[in-house]
């Protein structure tokens, strides 16, 4: 199991720093955000240390997805973001994947939960294709 | 399989509206958003028609991580984010469940990409583990 003795996150996951555990398994740990920007705003990570999603082995993210369910369901909230931020620039701050589950009160406007800015590149089809070239070449 | 014959992404599953298919697998498929925010950015939706995170069966959900992972390193970016919206006013806009890929470009700011409203709520310690209490009764 990859661990970095520096890593808040795997500090949680060690014990070694307290936290209001919600669900753990083999391979994820849940807990509440404590900066939250919403009530019931909670996190899942894996217990391996990975900074970006594009680090973590595919054997380590089979139970992130239904804990994230799970806990969805848990906030009691109607609307809600999933969300995993990967690098400074895209908003991440501590460097080990996580992912929020994040509440959206409907009557709260930008007071409360995620506030989503869309700045639509308005793009051609034909440059929209041309990315979708490049990736596909990529993926094979 | 669930699905709904109104349902735009139903549709593009059923190859009844064209797609540009990045990914294809029993359970989920992954194509170009055509409103793109970020050059790039794309979808992963399971094939399987529910509205929300919480509608999706655990069975549907094996495909999806390992998908974003290869698509988040398709595009090539170094920073991106995944978000999944549940209801119109978490910004939800296809009532079928939908993981984004959006590459965060750091040198365009506001002006590519995911852009992160983060109202933080100040709650005291005592609020958070009221909320914690709350949730992991119904976690149990």
């Amino acid at each position: 199991m990859s661990s970095l003795a520096s890593c808040i996150f795997c500090k949680i996951i060690k014990g070694e720093i307290p936290s209001m555990k919600l669900i753990e398994t083999d391979t994820i740990l849940a807990f509440m955000d404590i900066g939250p920007i919403a009530r019931g705003h909670c996190l899942v990570i894996p217990k391996y240390h990975a900074a970006k999603l594009t680090d973590l082995p595919d054997d380590q993210m089979g139970d992130i997805l239904p804990a994230l369910k799970k806990l969805a369901k848990a906030t009691g909230a109607e609307n809600y973001n999933i969300l995993q931020n990967n690098g400074r620039p895209a908003h991440q701050e501590v460097d080990h994947v996580h992912f929020h589950v994040i509440p959206k009160p409907a009557d709260r406007g930008d007071q409360e939960g995620l506030v989503v800015g869309w700045p639509t590149q308005g793009l051609s089809r034909e440059e929209i294709q041309k990315k979708f070239e490049e990736m596909k070449a990529l993926l094979q």
